[in-house]
């Protein structure tokens, strides 16, 4: 990419058949893959023998769409550069649905171009984006006829509804899809102008807590006074799980989570964060949260506990004087290293079990698919590669940055193959991912080709 | 009523006429008069005219239809006993719903006598209590042709629908309705063979807190640990009206609470309370409130504070990560004397501002309607007379019970016309008041028609 060198042959190659590849791009849009629709099963198994179809056209070797017991995935391979590190891509070809319909300013299954901006569902999430390694490894195979180390391509269509089948599927071909990193070609950009490399993604574990009173609903004036209320017992429960100053009090809670160095906190001060505009967009007078840290620490790098849901008695128009039969929340925590799902459980299980309540009974019932905390070493040699071909892409240096978001394929992958995943997408948050009018910007697509094939040659050298 | 004189003419009188009194309480029943219902306004208002028709047969004065502004009233009166006191004797003449229909043997408004029991809705509640003292006034005004004492009569039409346009009508004819005690031939007896007299009803405030955070809904991943979450905030403030105890720890809440004397304490503890009963019936493992109060003295006589329902986030199946945008809970506090309803209220709300909850607003809104507690003076000349005469109807003295429910009409009385209220109705809880089936023991009705014979005469000498 210095000037100084002539262009490189990739890169003409990819400059002249720009067209094409937006032709190609139509076409895979136009394929309504939404994972969530029984109905749309058939469209989603079509978009796994588009990808390979494609990747075939591209070059790659055993490619195959295989059966999950779910929604297809497809693999493909090059495996050639004895000696050098294996890659794995990831990406996926499922979308999200199109509600509300009636939002949309073209059909979202018919693609149509505007201001340099290719409007479809999936356009941005994720289809813009799997174009741009499978094209890059067209271009490179194309025209050098090898790749700078072994690639293997990953692709699923069932990102969308929580890739419900792939962790057995990865557990029961590891030999398949072993590799020294990941590179997931899903994710967001900071900025069209900054980059950004995402460092840790919180895990989650859910859980359900029901407060068992009177086996009816009694009458709060000839009742109320003789039996305890299960909404005062929950609401106890619920007060007890974090005090005053906003830190969670479960016993043991944060006993495993790894303390942030000083760089690491340097790292999450660099983006900036207006936190007044925060305040403003969510219209709360006050930020609030575990003293200590900054609202950023908080949301990236900090465990929560968090109740999503809470509910027990009359809560219609209306008064109805009540002492309700039962009451029950809906917990949510997020993890940051090392904390374990199951053990953060047990922890609140036995919280709960200490707290004195008579006259009612209280169930703790953890919601099945807890997923650990993801976190990249600082110095991992993909980050660095990453950053390297980041930097020279948007003339400045990434962010490094983190999510408390959970994305259990990065947890899956580092747990099952002992891997780490670096995010190497270039959609930006204004797209309306899961949105109407979802949108990718072409250019972002013609930066993210050079990217990938920029990334294979430092990775080759790096790992 | 003494067995050593002679039948008395009014007792011979009601003996003659059961076949009639039957056949009019049928002719009452058959009126569908359900307040709640507004296809039923004219049946309310046939059943106004049917009660003033049958007081004029009876012998009374002054009969007439008022109006309200909702279902109308009944008035009428004999006021030649000069130098005596007057009593105003409270029923009402609407009645409940009567679904689920299905569930109902005959028809609901096609009364049938099985079994010595009178089968319709409103039998027991509360026409056939009714029929009891105007039939009791037509014996003594048809043999006597006079009353030991002043009568008023005075019977609504939405007692069913909490009486809404009472307050006003009470206050704007005070005059009219002066009296110097009121018997209410509205409510329960404790069993077939025990009588009782209920001494005191809770009064009742309710009010809604409301806890605002972000505008809308956010991502428990994305904002967990940021913002102050609404349920959170929700939990604190309802923990914090009680104590560990069961205490209400709204400070002031029991200031104007009139302390419990050892007389008042020794008559409930008279009734039978089987406490592993209502455990079973409950299906609780323990009773639970307020600590130094029997179960009973808590129900009866102590105020409380209960969350009557909550609701704040995603609760329904399955599972949403967010921060909910706001939660709410419905509080009804059940008040003894002296506590004042608006007083409460804004004890409560002082409670909640001074609570510590940074980044959610936070209001307390009372529900109109509050009522103060009632209370008889345990040494009320009227509630000898009453207790005088049941002992002599059912051979044994009545229990001194209080409730926990709340009866307006006896605050109002109180407050708008400074007189107390006894209660002298014969129903019994299993009459299926408000339910299918609901019937009314004939028994009932001859004793009662003798009991307010009995009643008028003791009430004549003793205020």
């Amino acid at each position: 990419m210095t000037s100084s060198n002539p262009t490189p042959q990739w890169q003409a190659y990819l400059e002249v058949h720009r067209d094409r590849f937006i032709e190609e791009l139509k076409d895979f849009l136009r394929i309504p893959s939404i994972s969530a629709l029984p109905d749309h099963a058939d469209d989603v198994a079509a978009a796994a023998r588009w990808v390979a179809r494609r990747l075939e056209r591209a070059g790659l070797e055993n490619v195959q769409v295989m059966a999950t017991g779910g929604h297809p995935v497809v693999y493909a391979d090059w495996c050639h550069a004895q000696d050098r590190p294996t890659v794995l891509i990831y990406g996926h070809f499922d979308v999200q649905p199109v509600d509300p319909i009636d939002l949309w300013t073209h059909p979202p299954f018919e693609p149509v171009i505007h201001e340099d901006r290719i409007f479809s569902r999936g356009a941005s999430d994720d289809k813009g984006n799997l174009m741009a390694p499978i094209t890059a490894l067209e271009a490179l195979l194309s025209t050098d006829r090898r790749l700078p180390l072994n690639v293997k391509f990953f692709a699923e269509g069932q990102e969308e509804i929580g890739s419900p089948q792939l962790p057995a599927f990865v557990r029961e071909n590891k030999a398949l899809l072993d590799c020294d990193l990941v590179v997931s070609a899903d994710g967001l950009q900071w900025a069209p102008d900054q980059p950004k490399i995402d460092m840790a993604y919180k895990g989650m574990t859910a859980l359900e807590i029901t407060v068992q009173g009177p086996a009816a609903d009694l009458h709060s004036g000839l009742y109320g006074g003789m039996v305890q209320n299960p909404n005062h017992a929950l609401a106890r429960i619920l007060a007890s799980f974090h005090d005053d100053s906003g830190r969670v009090a479960v016993e043991g809670f944060y006993d495993a989570v790894v303390p942030l160095t000083a760089e690491a906190r340097e790292q999450m001060a660099r983006p900036p964060f207006d936190e007044g505009a925060l305040k403003q967009r969510l219209q709360v007078d006050d930020l609030f949260g575990e003293p200590g840290y900054t609202a950023v620490e908080r949301g990236w790098a900090r465990p929560t506990l968090e109740i999503c849901g809470m509910g027990g008695g009359f809560q219609g128009e209306g008064f109805k004087g009540i002492v309700p039969a039962r009451a029950s929340a809906k917990i949510s925590c997020r993890l940051t290293a090392d904390q374990d799902p199951d053990a953060i459980v047990r922890l609140i299980r036995r919280h709960v079990e200490t707290l004195p309540l008579p006259g009612v009974k209280v169930s703790v019932t953890p919601v099945e698919g807890g997923v650990g905390p993801y976190a990249m070493p600082l110095d991992h040699p993909g980050v660095h590669a990453a950053a390297r071909v980041l930097a020279e892409l948007y003339g400045k240096p990434p962010y490094f940055t983190r999510c408390g978001g959970t994305i259990p394929i990065c947890t899956l992958f580092l747990k099952t193959l002992g891997v780490y995943t670096v995010g190497f997408s270039f959609s930006l948050e204004d797209e309306n991912l899961h949105g109407p009018d979802e949108y990718f910007r072409l250019e972002s697509l013609w930066r993210s080709q050079a990217g990938y094939v920029r990334l294979l040659d430092e990775l080759a050298d790096m790992l």
